[in-house]
């Protein structure tokens, strides 16, 4: 369970620290990091995951999204868990959109996936509870959750699935209907089974229509993004939220992609979201 | 001369815009970038250029120093030229930080690289050129020019220079004394020779001292970066600059490094600057 320092980088008056530790839920040595804002040398501040896509690890949102000037600014800690278990003796597929990177935020029931790929409980409990320990400033009664993409898809189900531990909750171009789409469905058969009845529970159309969340749900995607049509689909979510009468806001932007470029340009405005929520 | 599109990308209400074209100056394909900031469709802007570091591309800085935002929010146009002439047939080194990806923005007059390797005269006179005839409300009176390392060095050179081209001025971690260092020994040698008086024309050490200029130079260090000793050695300038009488602030940033989270940490305050000076 100790959590062995890998780097330390300042930024903007905090500094992003990585971790390797060897997880019990992934039975094999995960990495992540986490940034400190200034504000958590002197006091209690919020903690906001922020879920990265397919391919991912810590490090492209650290690099790329300018997310520590916003967390920074508002006094958020931020942790970035891996995308899935990784290494020599994890199961890995040639596919970017399965295995390695691309872990999905669930709990894998079939071989040869069930191994290790168990992210959800990673990042649902055992994570958790290692930040709240190795942190003391980290205030595990205020959490938020957000995510890109398959991150989206993990940040809008985990809040939906455990909605006491995340009082905030937004994504970014998020597969919101996995159960619908061929990124979804080709992950789900492998981690989950042909059973049906099981993708459900990891599907956030379905999730929110069997009971909506007091969280008001924020949601960019960009009108440019090449996989619009036939991965994301966020206007499931919207008829889903509208049945549901769910609280959301689906922001369609024009000329943007599924870029970095994309999330960086309204990273800020999540932040100033969760922040609001959070009361960071 | 004609600029072929090779990708735009929307970032922060503008966008970020990449051509390559044939280069007159370094005799091959050269590749660069621009951010337009929202302003810039509807009237004239400063222009600033950004010089990258060694083995960067336009891509690093667009990537990871979140630089659009704050080129948004003053209205500044931004222009990204690569670090060299790249592609089969123009020389190259095995270390990284000589040839391609290390051009020193310098004329060099030394084979093999004298063919390919004009960056000064590249950044100076054909690329401005392309630029405003490119982009109508590029105003080439109000330019700056700035960057990170060996693109530091650029950036003060070339302004100490050409004064008359750039208003404002100002380095991340610039190399500051190139013929006092092993970057600038070895990239000096083989691009213009044995002669070291020719090397002095290149080391802002010594424009300084032979001229000031009106601009105040703003440097930002991280003070934990790996290189500052061997190889970049600000304390020369500030020497250099008090001898001279000339104006600079030099800040040595407590725990950063060399990377872009340092320049993104501090990317923000130069901006400030430029369009201050520039009055964007």
């Amino acid at each position: 369970m100790a959590l062995q320092p890998v780097q330390a980088i300042a930024s903007f008056g905090g500094k992003v620290e990585v971790f390797d530790h060897a997880s019990d839920a992934c039975n094999s040595t995960m990495r992540f990091a986490v940034y400190s804002p200034p504000q958590a040398a002197s006091g209690p501040v919020p903690v906001l995951w922020y879920l990265s896509g397919l391919t991912c690890t810590w490090a492209n949102v650290n690099e790329k999204s300018g997310i520590q000037r916003y967390a920074a600014e508002h006094g958020t800690m931020v942790v970035f868990p891996d995308t899935s278990p990784r290494g020599e003796g994890v199961a890995d597929d040639e596919g970017y959109d399965l295995g390695q990177g691309a872990g999905f935020y669930v709990d894998a029931t079939q071989d040869p996936w069930a191994e290790h790929f168990q992210m959800e409980t990673y990042v649902t409990k055992e994570l958790p509870a290692l930040i709240g320990e190795r942190f003391p400033n980290a205030d595990m009664a205020r959490q938020g959750i957000t995510g890109h993409s398959m991150g989206g898809h993990g940040a809008l189900t985990l809040h939906l699935k455990y909605r006491d531990s995340y009082v905030s909750v937004s994504a970014f171009s998020p597969i919101v209907a996995p159960t619908q789409v061929p990124w979804g469905q080709k992950a789900f058969t492998a981690y989950l089974g042909s059973d049906t009845t099981q993708w459900a529970k990891h599907d956030a159309c379905e999730l929110v229509k069997q009971a909506t969340t007091k969280a008001h749900i924020l949601i960019d995607q960009g009108a440019a993004d090449n996989f619009l049509d036939e991965q994301l689909r966020p206007q499931l979510f919207g008829d889903a939220c509208a049945e549901a009468g769910q609280e959301v806001s689906i922001r369609m932007r024009e000329g943007y992609d599924h870029s970095y470029y994309f999330v960086s340009s309204f990273i800020g405005e999540h932040m100033a979201h969760h922040a609001k929520a959070l009361k960071a």
